[in-house]
């Protein structure tokens, strides 16, 4: 890999982005802290076009390249969380149950954050997640607890002014997951990373509108593939370096086009298959029998029609999209899987907020008496 | 692509090749022509372990890298190839029909064979295939084919001793069809081809003995994929020059170890993977939900048991592997799908070949008389 050479890209990309009025220095905040306080947020998943596997630090949770997405409406998560000044162990309850796996991140999250800001205490977080589907894998999930829970989190500790700064949230969303600092914003958004790079950089800013143009939807499907290791496993490809140097090529030619639709619409199309490529070349096979199956047809179909694009992340669901609704309605008469029209109604998740108030009191209040 | 360091490669294998005795400088041979003299002739399919795609010479069919195989009891060809003096146009019945597509690979290989010993007149040729499978894709008939019909021809214009050089008449294989090098010998063997090499040397050395001590046997599957592109696209792909590269280092470890057959057999697996990754980042999906559900159950296998391996071709039909006969029945107890057992005996053919003979004289009666 010629970490240099990304660098240079990476450097290259944010003094387009700054140009071009996307970048602007990252915000600052001092923590106003009070016992007890809890804020509530939301967030939405998004779905990649220029996608990312593997990082070039871990630690700090810099990725090999910059990604791109767009927010989706095919679920949406709320949380909550609560400082507490003397506690010393930060609580975490995932649509009703402490996950030991969600615990660990966030661990690895608050700790690098109360570092940064020397704040002592503790963080109760009640998390929950609302799906239009049954079960599915590949529907970014996790982008949306990540978002929802940073923005939790910069509430309670910053206030109102840095929990509205998208760029500020994305930034600890990142040490969650990766893709959770785009779903920080809604629209299209870039979170830019790259080898070297200044970390207080490292953060997703919106490089377009929540346009209403494109049609979209998704194919849900369900795989029991474990897909933990798949920043490992698309690092040891010998595919890897090839893939990633591609995508600074591709972002440097978005920018000054103004990141246009259609071609991030091609660009996830062709990225969803090289990370396919990629993580099958080290042995880890995510597409189901099911899912190749709807690949092969969304293939036939498009050899004979224009104007479809498909995509899909590290899972088997696969997305759909098009200029033209007709296009897809005229797909969809060929298959019978069950399908999800994607909107830009993006105000779902209000309706759930007072059950939700409700959950999360009755969860603090029996922790704090614990 | 580097093309000087792909050679500099192939000169090294090559020079290796000679050291431990697996290359000879390829015979000669003069045309001895006998109008209406027939020669018949039996080839048997292969399953590559180190594979190719993509010819740097089409006109001459190089292919960019070596490529390694071991011979298979799937199907057979048989062949019979007539010369007639007088003619100008060549004949080719191939399972009892003129096929225009081989006709074509046929004319094309022909008229450089005529060019290069300056002879004049045409070949007939009668090819027929005998499957153990109903019908499956990727289990490499048009190897078998290839090397057939070479065989065949060079039986009528060389005669015997021509037709008993498996170097010689894989030479000839090659103009029609890459893997047609390989299955012209028996055992394992390597088509020595890499840019910028002296054409003589482009031709199929054995570099293993027809062991016995690995089981084998493949599910075949059907696909209606279409995979004539598949050369052209592979080139296309961005992780084309990558894949090619480490097939030079595969062989250049291969030939100090004598070929070692463990190491092969997880080259052959790797290589399925990269080959689909490598199609599959260009669009080209080869395989199916069937071939998809069968490759996760063997993933699933391998995670919890050593000593099974597989691989593919271009198509769906997965071959499996191992030193360890009841690890393939092991794994086969988890699947229904039609499976068939590999062997090392070659002679079923006999059984076809007066069969065989009597549709070749009627065939070559039939048109002698048009």
């Amino acid at each position: 890999m010629d970490i240099t050479r990304l660098h240079e890209a990476g450097e290259k990309i944010k003094e387009m982005l700054k140009k071009t009025g996307y970048y602007s220095e990252p915000n600052t905040y001092q923590p106003d802290l009070s016992d007890g306080k809890i804020s509530f947020s939301y967030a939405y998943p998004i779905k990649a076009f220029e996608k990312f596997l593997g990082y070039y630090d871990s630690e700090n949770r810099v990725a090999f390249n910059p990604s791109i997405s767009m927010r989706t409406d095919f679920s949406f998560c709320l949380a909550a969380c609560r400082y507490r000044k003397d506690e010393d162990k930060d609580t975490i309850v995932l649509d009703g149950e402490s996950d030991e796996k969600y615990y660990r991140k966030a661990k690895f999250a608050l700790d690098k954050f109360r570092h940064e800001y020397s704040i002592k205490g503790s963080f109760d977080f009640y998390i929950r997640r609302y799906r239009r589907y049954q079960r599915a894998k590949g529907l970014s999930e996790s982008s949306a607890v990540a978002a929802a829970v940073s923005r939790a989190l910069v509430s309670t500790v910053f206030g109102d002014d840095a929990a509205a700064d998208d760029v500020f949230v994305s930034r600890y969303a990142r040490l969650v997951s990766g893709s959770g600092t785009r779903a920080a914003h809604d629209g299209i958004s870039m979170w830019l990373s790259y080898p070297g790079m200044d970390i207080k950089d490292c953060a997703a800013f919106k490089v377009g509108e929540n346009q209403k143009r494109i049609h979209y939807g998704v194919f849900p499907k369900y795989s029991d593939i474990p897909t933990d290791s798949a920043h490992r496993v698309a690092m040891n490809s010998i595919f890897y370096d090839r893939w990633v140097e591609e995508k600074f090529n591709n972002v440097l030619r978005l920018i000054p086009e103004r990141f246009d639709i259609d071609d991030l619409l091609k660009i996830g199309e062709s990225d969803m298959l090289r990370l396919n490529s990629v993580l099958m070349s080290e042995g880890l096979v995510i597409q189901t029998a099911e899912s190749i199956r709807i690949i092969h047809e969304i293939l036939k179909f498009k050899s004979k029609n224009d104007g479809l694009y498909f995509t899909a992340d590290t899972g088997p669901s696969i997305a759909i999209f098009s200029s033209d609704r007709s296009i897809i309605d005229e797909f969809r008469e060929n298959v019978e899987d069950e399908y999800l029209d994607g909107t830009y109604n993006f105000d779902e998740y209000k309706s759930k907020m007072s059950e939700f108030s409700r959950e999360v009191q009755d969860y603090f209040m029996h922790i704090s008496t614990r």
